[in-house]
């Protein structure tokens, strides 16, 4: 199948790679081929990763074009920056539902353009087909390493310090003001602040600039895309593990302590709910003041909440000196 | 998000991940990491391809799970043999619809494995979403050419011999046959017959045996998924070159011809229709010696159908002798 073609009505072939052809870069041989190139520089590795998001599940159908694009590449590139990967590329599986038009795609292939300079990762090719079922894409983004410097779930050791960048629980809440239901808390927020928390579900921010940090400090790491506790359990066990973590410490944005003030209940969603897309990570004692140094200098926080223990498996959680414990580590999306 | 995990209930992700593991290769890190690695080895690079298909577009829901799965990765590793590369891994996106069974997942699951097997190609990565929407596929596969060395659709040059490998038409006359509605000429065939044309729509073999000679000695090459004609217009395209084409050259199965016997307008399906995963290249007068030599002793055919000519973006076709044009190149495929 085409680069950037598909099983699509006659000159819809032409009208996508006339919006597609200006994302890709070199790799992508004008989108004209079967295939794209991926070059990486001598001793480097490729970083492989893929996510799938599906209308009604991970965004709403009628979320601005431009923010589903921005969303579905920030979610992959948000992968490389666990990962301590520098993005070289991306192909995309469109699936386009029946009646899409032309302006819908001229903003889709717009917000790809934007996320996709931005963060230095064009486009190397692509599939369209036609489906009955909602919009659903899937991205594999590519970004290299040095060899054998991935930073994967696996390296968490006892002592270590956990450690998670930015604010947790933006997302899950974002998706509670931005989405149809309107949940009475809302009220206590100021328009700034919902404004704020609507654009942290829609359009998250892959933490690239941690990536070079991560990679000469973190003992292991993973972004968090399903909830804090329960992408750290995947953490933990990865690495066989256990974790005591102090709640009170995991860091939350002004609005998101306005939303818990006006409802507590907010708490557990803003630790086990998703979409936060922020980094998780573990660093020896040693390593740790170099990694906060690192993410300093790239102008972002990451704060230590909780430390690594030898306890295979088994995440305790503390809240105002009492254990707090959760049925379910994520929610599920909607 | 998961290396082979998603949005579904609790639970389902160990499911899944243990129905895939047992494909992961080395560089799938056990899939439960959020990425993969592809490590080239020295001087090479690597190709990348990606092909989404949908259940009611590119095979009936109700198909084989096992049969699904092989021709998901089956195209994918097509277009690898058509750019003269070996194939290194694959990641998959799988958005499975409402009320998919343990009992589907494993049989899947057993046909990707077996299809990964037999061909080299191990997974790497993946993620697993679920959907209101049809069954959706989207692989992205990948292959290694020394560098420089990839076989693109563009360096077709007057002169040069137009070629394809096995026969021609069999996957779109298959489709007819393993479809609901059983035309007429079905009774022409055998039991034989129906089987091979069925096969060849639902197990298409990518023509990886190929990729050497065609590395070596063409000068453009690509599969033929969307039909001949249509796909020959694709590679003069990106050429810059027209081609004359002998369409009483084009190779057909014994199957294929007792079904053209039976009913003449189907030559044009044949001709036009998708699903052959078969390669079309180009190679000059000095280098086709040598790419047929080493297409025989892969045991496999390649067969002249025409020439390129200095005429851009033309297709000149004959039919015993007389002219013969296409209104549509490609059909569209249900």
């Amino acid at each position: 199948m085409d680069a950037m073609a598909g099983e699509t009505r006659p000159g819809e072939f032409e009208l996508i790679a006339r919006h597609f052809a200006p994302i890709a870069g070199p790799g992508g041989l004008g989108l004209v081929d079967d295939a794209g190139l991926l070059r990486p520089a001598r001793g480097y590795e490729i970083v492989v990763t893929v996510d799938a998001l599906v209308a009604g599940v991970h965004f709403f159908p009628d979320d601005p074009p431009a923010s589903i694009a921005r969303k579905a590449l920030g979610v992959n590139l948000s992968d490389l920056a666990a990962k301590g990967a520098k993005p070289e590329g991306f192909v995309l599986s469109l699936v386009l539902p029946k009646g899409w038009t032309e302006a819908w795609l001229a903003d889709f292939a717009a917000g790809l353009a934007g996320m996709a300079a931005e963060n230095g990762c064009s486009l190397i090719g692509g599939d369209t087909v036609s489906t009955s079922g909602p919009l659903t894409l899937s991205i594999t983004a590519f970004g290299s390493v040095p060899a054998g410097r991935m930073v994967t779930r696996s390296g968490a050791r006892p002592g270590d310090l956990v450690l998670v960048s930015g604010t947790i629980g933006d997302g899950a809440l974002g998706l509670k003001v931005h989405g149809p239901a309107k949940p009475g808390w809302i009220s206590a927020l100021d328009e700034a602040g919902r404004a704020f928390l609507a654009d942290r579900y829609l359009h998250p921010q892959p933490r690239l600039a941690l990536a070079g940090g991560l990679q000469s400090h973190a003992s292991a790491a993973m972004d968090i895309s399903d909830g804090l506790v329960g992408d750290l359990a995947k953490l933990l066990k990865a690495s066989a593990v256990g974790a005591e973590i102090d709640l009170n410490a995991v860091p939350l944005s002004m609005p998101a302590r306005a939303a818990i003030m006006a409802d507590p209940a907010l708490a557990e969603l803003a630790w086990t709910g998703g979409d936060d897309y922020e980094i998780l990570c573990t660093a020896s004692e040693r390593e740790y003041p170099a990694l906060v140094a690192a993410a300093e200098s790239a102008g972002m926080a990451l704060t230590a909440i909780g430390r690594v223990t030898a306890e295979a498996g088994e995440a305790r959680y503390r809240e105002q000196g009492k254990a707090r414990s959760f049925a379910q580590g994520s929610f599920a999306h909607f």
